[in-house]
């Protein structure tokens, strides 16, 4: 299960921006960069954060940190690229909420990023700086979202290459969020799946499946909700570092996360219904359980009676009339068993007509 | 069913714009163009997309497709009529959120319409775009819901003709729109005739058909709500190719849209409380089953018990007076007869009164 | 029960503004104009829609229509007071969301009115037009809602005769607005009275009863809603053809529509509340239903045991000593006798020891 | 209980601002009149409405009507201070929502006091007036809330006297809304003893009581939810009878108000759980009841099974070996006993063992 | 459990301002006051009030209160540092909601510490005034929260020394919000536990604790939702006293607790949903105790009347051929125990093969 509580954070009074290691040893950071510009891209050596060239006039540069930098890196890039303390803390501390901020030179975005493990929902902290010329991202966890992009750079296709950082940073975002697409159909189709078995032929492991369904629900609508105002915000204001070209991509961007929302928000109504049908089919169980239990009850019971009556011992009293003289007929016992009989065949006709044995 | 999750997406990380071609090779895709304007109208070859005129001054456009178009068709609307590649993309990728973008030259809108097929909900995906003279449309599926419009159109009535381009715009959006009512209206009715069916005799088969209820009614709602936003986002904004006239028409039309939202949302209300009659009368129905087993039980437990203590052996001992005495007496078995029938009749009388034979 | 879907409309993709006959022959339409000033009021002739005169200076003319109007009286009416072809849609097509468009010359309001006939609850369209000096007021069913308005109006009371047409219009609004309060007052009553019965003898029959309340709650809120909008609306715009004198009356309408709404929902929230005690009712029901099976089982289920020990057959077994010798004893059956009363005397003193007995 | 429907309304249609009679004769209303300002004050004749004087330079005058004043009372306050006919109508007719209406000369504001009279909530109109040197307060009910008010104006203490009418109104109403405060300490303790009791011992009289509970707070909710926004209303226009000084007051008035709403809120949270964990002590003890019924029914069905094979009366057969051996062997009876025992124990530690004996 | 109704409050009608004692006299209260500038620190005596010196250029003064102080105290930090009546009767009276009151010389806060104690949860009020040279902060109960920051600013590090009064203030809240991260882990992973055992071995103690953990989450959420609020308005407001430089801190603190209140929302999200399978458990358990009864009922019932059948003493009418002829038979009893054992191993498959042995 993905844990309820995920986000690093200092003891509370420590002073703002502070940078605490985190990163256990074992932890790999990969740390690539490249410059690009219309013409051509060049990628530099790999970890050298000591040595990142200035880009050339018309070129950009992009730094990729796959992994939670320690507090090493975050201060070298921090000096090199004029980060702010608290941004720099905020990428150091993953499980923070999607936002987005403005500094002087630079704009921040913290954006979580939904990933199915081996059928276990995930959320990496993905953190994106855009500049003047250049743009960094962290992405936590071992697995680079962003090699798609990095292939259309590098095949030079299209606007990737002509426009500005800001469209990278764009590009990179989209990546992100349509990183729930994937995420959302695989869910959407437990669901179906559970549904359809539900249904048909409804058992108790349903319930904790709908359980932990209901769960990943909750924890990712409360990771990429803030993601749609956060996108919205983006368009609305007046961010310098954004050309306006830029912006209508981003409005598309903004559309995706909203369906997001939406897909969530009806995935969590349909579990909610489907919880309704489990405890309704669970009900429906008992009343079968119970209807049989009656049904053998009420034949059986009066049946027995009569046996019992028989059984008693008034016969041994040869010298009364009165004493069970049905006994002493010659066809007393078959008559009874022919009585019981037709108590039962009664019976079970009776339960038929009023739908009891259905 | 229909699906949960509908949407078509590229891998996360593809160029943005990018159009793939998805459509199987047998789904025949027809083209229909007409020129009109105050005068007459004029259909154009089917399928010709290469070879669209120019409208005459006055003249206005009108470009349906019915079906979704491959790669090479919407290149080809988009490099003729200027239309932007992130549009052609949403037009591609099937299964969007509604919502409105406003380009430069044109305005594009994707709505929902909601049919009914063999009485299973289906929301197909209507892509429109308006020009200065000319108006696109695309939709989603077999079915061509504008047979009516192109009707008046021909037949020359009304302002359809006389008005611009925009008019047709606001034409097709209010059919659209209009699809949701005779859809709730048979959802209205399946659901006051199951109503009426669960006030009267429950039974086991309208929980499957109740959840199978909430589910179209929570995706109808989650196609149908965008148009109501939608809608109220064109009247409100500025948006040159609209003219004021035909503005009013749009407040008509978002009137519907709201109507259709309210209607959407009182059904929910009430699929909830028939879900709630429902769990009741289940619980109804296990209370009339333990008052069976339980009045049956009761009546035949004491009497059983009797007959079980005349059952005993001991008068077998004939040395003792005290052996079971009643057994050697006259009437003695009539009178434990009786006794039995005393019981259980009383009995019988005192679960009346009380209630629990209803 | 009143219809989920009430809405008339057109097949999608009609003109707008198109009239269609609807109403049945056998509907009589009632249309009554009255022409007013401060000084006098004048009836007209009943049903002469074509010879409707203009009112002299200073003075108004109040036409109502009691019933839904046909095409032709539509027609007319919309000629001669310049009405939009899209309001007298609305007022053709009745099931309207109550809404308020405000066009050129008129003002366009439609309102839903509830009225409980025997205790069936409607809720009947009321359109409204205000123009500089007329009002048109069209109200479908029978029964006349503003007669006594009209009665104000020939008795020349206060200001009604001496301020505008927009009092007149606003009179109308108030009269439709509190129609609501009888009905609530009415339903409150109803709910009070569910409520006693649910907490001192709840009974199956109550479920239905809950179910239909809540049902009406649900459309009469549907309703009703859009009323609280419509008449801030009014108060805020900037209407010229309503006065600022009137205005602090539509504040007083707009105050009632609002404690509408507030009772609807503590109405719902209360209902709400009633069906969890009827639910919890039902399962103390199957608890008592289940401890009385229980105390009968388990006191005559050990008896039945110990007379079945004596029932046995091996007393026949006379040759042995162990073959029940208990049998053979002089004080053997009233011993066992005593035995059993002894357990069962002990288990009912357990049971009401431990509260089972209540 | 308190009623749903409180409200006292007109016929629909009659005129606005008509007062009628509701009083019934026998409750009395009691007027009292103070004049006072920086220096003394001065309480003029009770019920003396006719003679009220006109306050002198730097004056002011405060009139308090306890119980609902009759027309005749109400004409007279109209015509003394300019008061508008709909707030003398809001004034008769209690059950009013909550509301602020500013006119010409004065401002009128409607509030709910809630008491609890014999652990019975009431909620009483109050309705204030304010004017440039008089406030007008009117108290439904025979219990003044503003004696201590009246005393700190007559102890001379501080601001009271000072500052103008509007502090005196602010003062009026910071004591009609801090009157929630000791109601919610007794619901809020009422509660905590239910909750104790409901997780020691739940019985079934706690349903009532919690549905009680949940309706007065759905009560108190609607009564003091509109205080709320009536306060901020006032502390954001721009209305010219209060002071900037005074206004500071109201903001504390507003927390005072925000907050209470708050623990209404949380109450209702509260009551929502507790009657969950109500339903399930009910489904446990359920569980319960079935456990000793199916521990017992288990127990002793195989046994009587046993009584019963060898109360069959193949022993009779004497001639036959395989009739019933086991009758005729010397310990045959305690064996079988013996069987019995082992059966019954080893069944009670199974039992046991499964957790069923709890 | 923590007190649903905590707040301390006047009588109603008491005068606005008004200070009472509440504290009990051995409610020790400590106060420490510090003088410092961007060079040095300075502690002042313990519990100094009355001998405070004025901060020289460029220092600032920060007193803060552990314990609620008396009306004495209050009194002198009114006077000293001319603070409102309203704030000080604020400081007072515990149970606030949290705030934001500006006055003219300072600002006034309070705020809601959640801390744990034995794992019962507490919210203290913390009051803070920030003045042009001064804080002061009041912290409800024994422990100190800010011990950490009194040694960040001994130790001279950043910020903190070098910028204004209003940094200390905003890392005075930013301690405050941040102690309920600790506090929120610890829930997670209280309800992390409950959810593994409640899916693994359900027990009805989890019923209790589940309620608890829900009313902990109600009370946490009343206290810090408003902190959210109020972050949002000391960002957006134009405050004099807060430099610009300090706001983008302030915006981290917001961001915070937006987050809180998340990660509050979808823990209540999830308790619901464990409530859901807590539920649909205990209906599990009942299926399975009632599937046991009817199987030993179905096996035992039918096998009981068999042996009673061949228990009735027909077999004592030796002259009629008639009179149980089975029993007469040789191999009658063997020929009757293997039938039950027959119907007995039957059955048994049977339940089997219907999935009810599971």
């Amino acid at each position: 299960m993905a844990r309820l509580f995920k986000k690093r954070y200092h003891p509370p009074g420590t002073a703002p921006g502070t940078l605490t290691e985190h990163t256990p040893a074992g932890n790999a950071v990969r740390i690539t960069a490249m410059l690009y510009d219309a013409q051509e891209t060049h990628m530099l050596p790999e970890n050298a954060l000591g040595s990142l060239p200035e880009p050339k006039e018309g070129g950009r540069l992009w730094v990729h940190v796959q992994g939670t930098p320690d507090t090493d890196q975050l201060n070298q890039l921090g000096r090199r690229f004029g980060l702010h303390p608290l941004a720099l803390e905020d990428v150091a501390n993953v499980g923070q909420r999607p936002k987005i901020d403005q500094y002087d030179q630079n704009l921040f975005v913290v954006l979580g990023m939904p990933v199915l493990v081996v059928d276990e929902l995930h959320v990496a902290d993905i953190s994106l700086f855009l500049g003047k010329d250049f743009v960094i991202s962290v992405c936590e966890g071992a697995e680079d979202p962003f090699v798609e992009v990095r292939k259309r750079l590098q095949n030079g296709g299209g606007r990737l290459r002509q426009l500005g950082a800001d469209f990278l940073f764009y590009a990179l975002i989209d990546t992100v969020v349509d990183q729930a697409y994937p995420v959302l159909e695989t869910l959407g189709e437990t669901i179906e799946t559970l549904e359809v078995e539900l249904l048909e032929r409804p058992n108790r492991d349903m319930l904790g499946q709908l359980h932990l369904l209901k769960r990943e629900l909750i924890l990712l609508r409360r990771q990429l909700w803030p993601a749609r105002d956060l996108l919205s915000q983006m368009m609305r204001n007046d961010l310098e570092l954004l050309h306006p070209e830029t912006l209508g991509y981003f409005r598309d961007a903004h559309d995706h996360a909203v369906q997001i929302i939406d897909l969530i928000e009806s995935y969590r109504d349909i579990t909610a219904s489907m919880l309704d049908v489990y405890l309704s089919s669970m009900s429906h169980r008992l009343n079968d359980i119970m209807r049989v239990l009656t049904v053998i009850t009420t034949i059986f019971m009066p049946l027995t009676f009569i046996a019992g009556i028989y059984g008693m011992n008034f016969v041994a009293n040869d010298k009364s009339f009165w004493a069970m003289p049905e006994i002493r007929t010659t066809y007393g016992y078959p008559v009874v068993l022919g009585v019981m009989l037709v108590i039962a065949v009664g019976m079970l006709l009776s339960f038929r007509r009023s739908g009891w044995l259905r």
